[in-house]
């Protein structure tokens, strides 16, 4: 079991040649060798995807496509990859890890960037009912084709252009959104422009300036305006179907997708990862969620982290609902997975122990064990079950893997800012522990979602405490009302028969907040206790139009124990919000 | 080995319910009981990707990806699909036919088309130096969107909308052809207009009419502007790794790919294959070659078909060059497929004989069989040989499996008109009989290419016989200088040393020409005898602007034999060319 060298494979640091090939025959020796561990030696690591490991991936909440990978790390037991500080740098679109079928893994002390990101950014001139002006850096090459503005690369993937294939690799936008420059986060309250996919028609006003022709842009001058990026195709760490997966000291400055997913997987442990941007001169990090969790077992534990200026949520720990598309028997059913990117995460297998739930209130109401599955495509099964089917089950009806989503979670000791929406969507069925964190997110710090019409995302918890966290001046946004809410997809009609989410202690946090709006909005929850809490008034932003509607706002719930939190003043000084945390270090 | 009639799984002619989950189900029995045949009743019949088969598909000249498969033979042996005068119709992106590792199989008596083309067509009222002013009928639907032109489909797919992905299937476009109305065909001498993939900038200027920010499209009013499908995602019949596969009176309306593609595959026969627009509201038929063949042997027989109208040529045929990218020891070498819609196609295995070619000449100058091959993914492999490769073999040295692409090739009888660019590309290294055929092509209508730079298609003819064909005011666009002509990518100072093309025969032929420009254009090639031809002049088009250098112009040949054609005149009344041929029947 030896830890092998990097560098014995010509893998040398600060060289600007391709690492990928030298990398692969380090891989296979590590397997011919069953090696402990690959070392590398700190510096700077270039990786092109063209020799890159390939495969087919279907990746939860990002999009399936056939990757290129770097580190495809596919039934390998019992190691680790210790970067040593260095800094991998990649360059077009690839995923930096696969990690398949594995067990007892570390990946530790290296960090992730892209010589062009996957989104861009420009800086707002000026802003009309029906255009936007703007200054594009040099970090986001573009172009004006036939009146249409096109983000290019930096470099051209050196393919052959025929007729049918120019060989360029574009960068897509799918939405647009506003930056505050000064305090690197949304600008206040501002909210996202979808349906610009197929592009926006754009003039050359200057030099490096254009005008787009996009109506209801949300933004004002001098603030940073967002391509995000239209797809999720690379995200930075895929962990699936993995059990004790580690990531210590990892820095993810960039990558095209999520920072980790981790499906059908059990044990994570997410130990000083900061996913953040590399300098000031990017305002987004990740281009999607820092972390998200899906149907996963077993524990994750997320410690010391900070997620920042990532495109989306910090954390989102969810199941996965199948909708009943069609009944075929007693004991035969069709499933459809309806979001198109948990197409093809095919959860339901001979064995599978099936949770049956109600679309409108998201209650439970049976189970059944599968016999076996037909899988007709990525989307759809045939599922017969060993014993009949409840009688309510019906079209519309979902259907959850009972044994999956039940990981004990433990989300300590982290901050949380500056990224699009909210901080932690909180959905496992195991007991939830969330404390000592910092949060600074424009919606909802904490978030009890889930939902059987939209996102399929199976939720509803059982046992959460939020304790001795800092919740400071969340809510600048418009991703959600309340520091803690419930935005479980329970129609308004079925909130008063729902209790999807339960048992949710918050005590000992501070609440520092700009306005009187509520710290904790929730609906169909069963026993909430909140106490020890405490708050404190700034005037870090505008009120809210909210305000003055008291702490709590809640309806459709019970066994609710409310304390009013104590509001302090000055007794915690914190300074304001965007200068409050530990500026992150340099790798 | 019974014949199961579909009816008898419930696939009801003219029902507009979804057939696939009844043909599944029929394909299922007719594995179950050894079937000799599965057989339809004349009717319309309705199919849908929702619950199609699926495969990632690798597809030589189209494009690969995840498809979406109605009929999905795999290891079929001694089978036939018998439409009888069926009427197929798909309502979204899907391949009607994917035929894989099959043996003995015929498909006939059918039709397909799509409710929605994957191409859009608009009349043109007006061309301006940087704008066309448009109208598009009911038949492409389109939206604006942030002042971008973009085509929609005509229903949505039943997908939940989020804010990451829409659901919505686009048809996006990849570049513009006018198009003769009255004709059918493409207007006199136009040429693409090419970079429209990311969109063009538009407004509306009344009902179903736009304008569109393109600069230099080479149309005029009232000529019908195609928008060329921007992918090749969804060819007619994918034919791959199968032999003695039988397509008889079989039209293909429309397809969004090739209309038949058989990859490293043996004997292949077409039949009374009609590939032709449904009726006169389109102008387009299959989004791009009729057929298409890559790396077949045996026997290629096409006898009794039309080919109108499609995107591009009516037939190609051609082996595969991979490009040496690397040479890393003695008897080994990285090879990648450069063209990105040959990726995936390994046709280098363990035991092929793999033939060099010098990439400026494209003369073969060695051949070593494989020993063993590493997938580094679907571009690069590592090439282990079991003899010392040749001292010559350098990076850009290309290899073809000397083995494949040497069907005896018989293409009979068949009518060739109104497509864009050239008839047939003749590039087998077997015998190939060109006869009885009737041309009537905007470009060549032989071409014998090949290139080892651009394309990597292995050409390079042995044997050809092209007797008693019809050349019918071919030329009248820009895709080509003479009806028989030699284009294949050879430098030009490489000319002299190449004899790439060898032993052609052109006899009994009649070329009815509206100029007198060459009827062959050749460089490089050896032998070739021209004799017992006739030509007509006629002045259905304005002379182009090669005319009067001769009816050969030759280059670096020898053994050319050349015998002037006959000019006749009115002794063969052959009408004009786009009123000649028979119209295409009612299926």
């Amino acid at each position: 079991m030896p830890l092998i060298e990097a560098a014995r494979f010509g893998i040398e640091p600060n060289s600007e040649k391709d690492a990928i090939p030298a990398l692969r025959a380090a891989l296979t020796a590590c397997r011919d060798t069953n090696a402990s561990a690959l070392a590398f030696e700190g510096g700077t690591y270039h990786f092109w995807p063209d020799r890159a490991f390939e495969k087919y991936a279907f990746i939860s909440n990002n999009d399936e496509g056939l990757k290129r990978v770097a580190f495809l790390l596919r039934g390998k037991h019992h190691f680790r990859i210790d970067g040593r500080g260095a800094q991998f740098i990649f360059h077009g679109p690839m995923t930096p890890f696969l990690v398949e079928e594995c067990r007892d893994l570390r990946i530790e002390n290296l960090s992730i960037d892209y010589t062009r990101p996957f989104h861009s950014e420009g800086r707002i001139l000026a802003v009309r009912e029906d255009s936007v002006d703007l200054a594009i850096p040099e970090d986001y090459p573009f172009d004006i084709r036939n009146g249409v503005l096109v983000f290019v690369a930096d470099i051209r993937h050196p393919s052959v252009p025929t007729t049918v294939k120019s060989g360029e690799i574009l960068y897509p936008y799918g939405h647009l959104l506003a930056y505050d420059p000064e305090r690197r986060e949304t600008a206040y309250m501002v909210y996202d422009k979808y349906g610009v996919q197929s592009g926006i028609a754009a003039e050359s006003i200057g030099p490096r300036q254009v005008r787009i022709q996009v109506p209801g842009v949300n933004a004002s001058p001098g603030d940073t305006l967002v391509f995000a990026a239209a797809h999720r195709n690379d995200p930075g760490f895929v962990i699936s179907k993995s059990s004790d997966i580690r990531l210590r000291n990892v820095r993810i400055h960039h990558v095209g997708g999520m920072g980790v997913i981790a499906q059908r997987s059990a044990n994570i442990s997410l130990d000083h990862l900061i996913v953040a941007p590399p300098n000031e001169s990017r305002v987004i990090s990740a281009t999607a969620d820092a972390t998200h969790f899906t149907n996963c077992t077993g524990r994750i534990e997320i410690r010391d982290c900070i997620f920042e200026n990532q495109m989306d949520d910090a954390s989102n720990i969810h199941g996965l609902y199948g909708q009943v598309t069609r009944i075929l028997g007693p004991n035969k059913l069709e499933v459809r997975l309806v979001h198109p990117q948990q197409a093809g995460l095919t959860f339901i297998e001979a064995g599978t122990r099936l949770e049956f739930s109600d679309h409108r209130t998201l209650e439970g109401f049976g189970e059944c064990v599968v016999e076996s599955v037909e899988y007709l495509n990525k989307e759809y099964s045939i599922v017969t079950t060993t014993e009949m089917l409840p009688a309510s089950v019906l079209p519309r009806t979902v259907v959850a893997d009972a044994d999956a989503n039940t990981a004990e979670v433990i989300i300590e000791n982290c901050v949380i800012r500056n990224n699009r929406a909210r901080g932690i969507l909180l959905g496992s069925r195991g007991k939830m522990r969330i404390t000592g964190n910092t949060f600074h997110t424009p919606g909802a710090a904490l978030l009890f979602e889930g939902d059987a019409n939209h996102w399929f995302e199976q939720a509803g918890v059982r046992d959460v405490v939020i304790r001795n966290n800092t919740f400071d001046n969340c809510n600048y946004g418009v991703w959600g009302d309340a520091c803690i809410e419930v935005r479980s997809g329970i129609a308004e009609a079925s909130r008063v028969a729902s209790r999807y989410n339960r048992n949710i202690t918050i005590e000992e946090n501070v609440f520092r907040v700009f306005g009187t709006h509520p710290l904790v909005a929730i609906y169909s929850v069963s026993g909430l206790t909140f106490r020890k809490n405490s708050v404190e008034l700034t005037h870090l932003y505008p009120p809210r139009k909210n305000d003055g509607h008291g702490w709590l706002d809640s309806s459709n719930c019970d066994r609710i124990q409310w304390e009013d939190p104590v509001e302090i003043c000055g007794k915690r000084s914190l300074p304001d919000a965007h200068k409050v945390l530990v500026p992150v270090a340099e790798a």
